[in-house]
């Protein structure tokens, strides 16, 4: 395996009712921002367990960020961070909130003359306000990792700092039970995608990584369609699962002293600031055409994938390969989305101004070989149409 | 899954030649005590890495600290600390080292009126000398936990606080390739135990925490033996493999949100106590008859970890229950570790004393159904002859 370090101090609070800890997590004097999305914490009562919790805190609220969170809603936060001399964010939400909450707690305190360039300049972000997390949708991991992304004009860009991981996250499935479908499935798909971005690139005998990697993948696989079923959608413990697979899919933990791909994520990225297809959705149109176009780059990892994680034992290599491909497919379709770019209304037409986009954004080399070059992500979009 | 609350802040560096990083990891400004075992780091060039490391910090030294760390050496580290103003204390050895350093640690800054009562009235530790740790022996995962067991006039005792957690740890497995067959054998059986007394419970659908334990179990399966074998005992990724296991085992992760048993560890303390025996070879005598007697509480883990560890999946239940506790004796016997009391001189006379000593220590309701009493700890016992 190669040389690592890794840290992750985020504390975790796991389980049903747990939301009450918030009280515990934020020093009492801290002046509080919760900072939520569209009102959903509202209908489902996770609101109202924050208001309980922060009984003893002065705070206030910050609300609007939407999905792909935009530079410009999250600059609107600054002026009550200012007003109200904030020094604690609460993210009350899903991915995009706590993506939203990191870029706020950066931007508060840059010192350059514009946050902007922390994302499109990639400034080294030097302070942060605390954030902490109350997390209602399992998908990015975000609540325990210093990754953001944010949009503006089209464009998602990321940027990272250890100063905006939550110091502490709160993970109760029971939370889970309101979201909606098609939230589910995109952030089943989604911690999914992950893992494979961090697992299936070649080999360097991290067998802890990989067995790890395995057997998040297997539990979202197994988990992954009992939540939509009408027969076991109520049932807590599969929740559970998901909610704690998504975190370890992207904590740090398994991408730890191995190689990392992230080639399906940067193409996806294009199409949802392009297009507004949702990032899950994105990621599983792109990555079986990545399993196929990088089909010899990855071999080893494709068989080891076929062998373990769908116990694929009696063919030769490239049926093994060939069947591992189509049931990771034939999993996303389970988990109702698409699997190409007919199904999202992009075609051969709108690839020239993908790769337009790839090559504005510097995703000239991807992959854990740097060899996806533009002619090669146009291949996979083609192999995706 | 079971409410949980995780939280892990030491901070690993993975890999080989990173002890250099101690310098960055330890405050310039303040006064190191470094404290080893034997001395056998000065054999093996770890000393010296940490001397140049340490170039431009104040520091002293203890050595002399034990396998199975007695009170009374860990009691003379005071002298220094006191005299020198000790504010650091970096550990540079095995799980003894490290464990001892937790206790000078909370020794050195215990308001009471004697250090002995954290261990033997359980006095919570309210403050603690901070601690790093540089690993020398993959093993008892304590460079990343906030355990310790401390030994005086025979008797093994415990006491746990995240105040003693490292809050870094090096682990290069190159430092491995000097220790002894018996060290390597007692490590990977003392991290394999770890990871069944949080495993081969009973399932509360801990899905993640099933399958990392499992990845854990199977790679150290697949190492150990590697480790000792002429042909690959000086393979850098094997060792590399075994000390992550190792690290994991023990660090809270896989133990979160499942119920955990310890009985194998309680009963094989009192073997260490009463009659020397290596800690690691206690217990690989002691699981097999835990697993044999604790066989119908245990059934659904015992069939999921025949059928997942060892892929005995043709039988009925008994038979792989049957077939996976004898891998499990074979495995130890590969590793070189008894797997009955007769190999390590302990007779059937010896029964009574030991059941006086858990008996005495309090350890009258063992494993995670509280059900090993003290004749069903007799029973396992008898069972181990």
């Amino acid at each position: 395996m190669l040389n690592f370090s890794f840290y992750n101090p985020t504390k975790i609070h796991f389980g049903e009712d747990q939301i009450h800890l918030v009280a515990n997590e934020i020093p009492t004097d801290a002046t509080v921002l919760v900072v939520y999305g569209g009102g959903s914490i509202k209908s489902n009562g996770v609101y109202d367990q924050v208001v309980t919790a922060l009984t003893k805190h002065t705070w206030f609220e910050f609300s609007g960020i939407e999905p792909n969170p935009s530079y410009e809603t999250l600059m609107k936060a600054q002026e009550i961070i200012e007003q109200k001399s904030i020094d604690y964010l609460l993210a009350v939400g899903g991915g995009s909130v706590v993506d939203g909450a990191k870029f706020i707690a950066a931007a508060a305190l840059y010192k350059g003359e514009d946050p902007w360039d922390i994302l499109v300049k990639q400034h080294p972000v030097k302070q942060a306000i605390p954030i902490g997390a109350v997390l209602t949708l399992p998908a990015t991991g975000s609540e325990s990792n210093g990754n953001s992304v944010v949009t503006r004009d089209g464009n998602k860009l990321p940027f990272a700092s250890p100063l905006v991981r939550p110091q502490f996250a709160i993970l109760d499935p029971k939370v889970t039970l309101s979201l909606s479908e098609r939230q589910i499935s995109n952030g089943v798909v989604d911690a999914f995608i992950h893992v494979i971005e961090q697992y299936l690139t070649y080999s360097v005998n991290g067998k802890v990584q990989d067995r790890f990697a395995e057997g998040l993948l297997q539990t979202l696989i197994e988990e992954g369609p009992k939540a939509l079923h009408p027969e076991t959608k109520a049932d807590l413990a599969i929740r559970a699962n998901i909610m704690w697979s998504a975190t370890m899919a992207l904590n740090g933990l398994i991408g730890a002293g191995v190689p990392q791909d992230w080639s399906t994520h940067m193409i996806g990225h294009e199409l949802t600031g392009g297009f507004g297809i949702d990032h899950a959705r994105t990621l599983s149109i792109i990555l079986p055409a990545v399993m196929k176009v990088k089909r010899n780059e990855k071999r080893e990892k494709l068989v080891q994938y076929a062998e373990r994680v769908w116990q694929l034992t009696d063919d030769n290599e490239e049926t093994k390969i060939d069947k591992a491909i189509a049931l990771t497919e034939d999993f996303f379709q389970r988990m109702n989305v698409p699997i190409r770019l007919a199904e999202v209304e992009v075609t051969k037409d709108n690839i020239d101004g993908l790769i337009e986009r790839l090559k504005q954004h510097g995703m000239t080399q991807l992959g854990e070989h740097s060899d996806i070059t533009l002619e090669v992500s146009r291949k996979i979009l083609e192999l995706a149409l």
